[in-house]
């Protein structure tokens, strides 16, 4: 039985989290911590992870920012392995996981989606020959209209498995309405759609002579992230320190 | 029988057109306009408009922008109706362009296709429907990477056309990367991809709850821009001065 | 205040317009119709349409055909406009909604999204146009895999629409492998794909010489379906007898 | 220099390969087989494989079923490697072509697209884990409306690499309108769009819980074939005796 941690237990990923563990026979959450507790949930819940004593093999986090440090201590403290699934880190808090993670096992990834990682290790394979025979590189990126930032965390992390599987010296373009030029070569343009309530798709089109190869992924919910989320804690309880991300849970190893 | 002068013979769309009306059982080119005469044709070629004194019903035009002004005051004067097909046309050349409409009949459009001129003529039904449901507009075009303007004009076009049916108080993004905001309602937002030889694809996108709604345009080969400046001169033959657009090509009267 | 008798409250789409009438100012669930009663409603809930003797101004129905023959009875008797939203009508079902929309208002649509029917009311005008121009019109649906009929209702809806503007002498082809021939210019291909979870994809898709129109609709949730469901409610309250559909709630009379 | 033949000289492809050609710096057509000679060539044309005289490296084989076996029995005479585009072989044939290669290098591919052939080479990778994790696979492939057989050769030498990765057993659905049933988890549907002038468009969808991967790969001419053949024919010269494809093209070795 894996024993979870449910890290921002009463936000939105965390209650779809607890609903899928509660369906699976080989893991249970022993324990949640949010500073709100308007819902009320089959486990203890606590105000910190510091004021959280109870015995568990990994930690899923889907809180803020803010509480990450506060995570990162308790961890490493107790060697609870961690999924670590917030964003918006600041420059700072990713040396904190890094340092963290000489000492526990911690696993973060831009995209926790099944989907958007097995593309990540495709590319790796397919940029390398594209990229020799001439093809443009481009991603095309949509997401909601509440999403502040543009392009997404994952279109970057795209831009950059390719640009690192071509040679490392393209230069990502966001706006070409400035200029008047023929396209250069190394350039990876990253363009950014808002609108309604789309979840997030991610277009990466490489255009050649003649033909256009275009790799789609498109999520229809976001509890394909949670899927990802369980699967990652399902693989690192019991891990060895260090830094992991999805494409080792797609690998299984 | 429509006789067609076509200006700017020898260039790449002057040759399609050329190959196309040898076709067409009703049309017939009575001579051509090329400063280069490096193409054998089977009709006369004159260095310029002003030297062309063949007789002829309609002039067909894909020259370029410093040959504009020179065709203008021929069609003007002989009582030419002339199928403007060049772009990038100065400030100062549209104005001469709506002159002169006033004494003959001109036909110019951002785009010669049928296809996105159909188009624009549903958008204009549907934009005030969806935007009085609030969904977010955006458009998304494709083109290759010898292209040096972006948006494209099209592009451009189909903003204005929304925009209009819209209320007309939109705005226009081209990069979201310097802001960190949620999208405002009222912007479309206008995506550019350059790569490969991609002729041009156009999408035009409408983002609602828990829906999305795309209309695409996908051009095969600058054929289809031939074959709409051949439709537009066949129905131009004959039609008093004033200003014409694809839309009347399409609703053929 | 709209009060509404919500037929088939505890399926899962009844409680998904639950949550959404609980959000509207100006709409009440003042009772629910359901078999099943494991779960609590803030409004009482009854056996059958029979035994509700609360007061309302329509009926949402996201219950079971076997249900329907009733509903209609009551619907009659009471003279309560009636939202039909059950699918899988037998022919003396539909004929038996003919008849009682004789004598109260009923509204019935193959697909209950906005997106979709607006999309239909473009294709009435496009259509025409297109088909007359020689485009071949096609269709690609994507559901999800435990859907069981193909093509689905909406796909055969949108080709009814297309047929109709083009003349009424098309016919659908759902497999081409096993004939060998070009493609005949009076036909519409209607293909379904079946995979994962696909709520609801639906491409119209108009191709030419050189170039190729698409119209698509992709939903991300049932949601939109009870959206649909709700906003017809509203419209159909109060309305005199008659069969109703989708396109007036969009255009609003 | 590679010394080419190329069967077929007069054709549509043979014409399009002798353009290309003719602009490679270290490539030259020695000379040309066609039954019509309405084409003046800068290269002597014969009117069978048997009459040609002229030394060369390799041979381009663009022509059609009926010639491939008088070509094959003159590759083997002369030991003249063979780049064989011709579709349509019978199963005789294609005995012939292996018995062939036993004594001459031979290289045919349902598909001369680098794009075409990258995308089977890399769903070789994919498709173990995106079947093992339960995504359902199915193809889309749309083409012109003169294209006789349905579904493309391509679509079926894709579902074979997909079938063959993913363990074998997968049964091809052409048609899911004659049955009523959940879609079973091992078949592949492969749907056929017919349409236009379309040249070739192929989508592998792989559908899971909650996100949708594909894979496209969109052709904008038949030169792209050209490209292929010609690369394939700079490989093929001077190779040993066996049966190649375009993956062998793509890997350079």
């Amino acid at each position: 039985m894996v024993r979870v941690i449910m890290h921002g237990c009463n936000g939105r990923m965390g209650q779809v989290i607890t609903e899928m563990i509660a369906k699976e026979a080989e893991m249970e959450i022993v324990a949640g911590v949010d500073l709100s507790d308007h819902i009320q949930n089959s486990y203890p819940v606590f105000k910190s992870m510091k004021d959280c004593d109870v015995e568990a093999d990994v930690v899923i986090d889907f809180a803020n920012a803010k509480a990450v440090d506060g995570l990162l201590d308790v961890c490493v403290e107790r060697n609870l392995p961690c999924v670590l699934c917030t964003t918006g880190l600041s420059e700072e808090q990713l040396a904190h996981v890094k340092e963290a993670s000489g000492k526990v096992a911690i696993l973060r990834s831009a995209n926790m989606s099944m989907g958007i990682n097995l593309l990540m290790k495709l590319l790796k394979d397919a940029v390398p020959v594209l990229a020799a025979a001439g093809y443009d590189m481009e991603i095309v990126e949509k997401h909601h209209n509440q999403k502040l930032d543009a392009p997404s965390g994952t279109a970057i992390a795209l831009a950059d498995v390719m640009n690192q599987a071509a040679g490392g010296d393209y230069e990502y373009v966001y706006d070409r309405s400035t200029r008047r030029e023929k396209r250069p070569e190394k350039e990876i343009g990253i363009s950014a759609v808002r609108g309604g309530t789309i979840v997030g798709d991610h277009d990466v089109i490489f255009a050649g002579q003649d033909e256009v190869i275009t790799f789609s992924h498109m999520a229809y919910s976001r509890k394909l992230f949670a899927t990802g989320a369980v699967s990652a804690a399902r693989f690192l309880a019991g891990k060895p320190a260090g830094m992991y991300d999805m494409s080792r849970v797609i690998e299984g190893k």
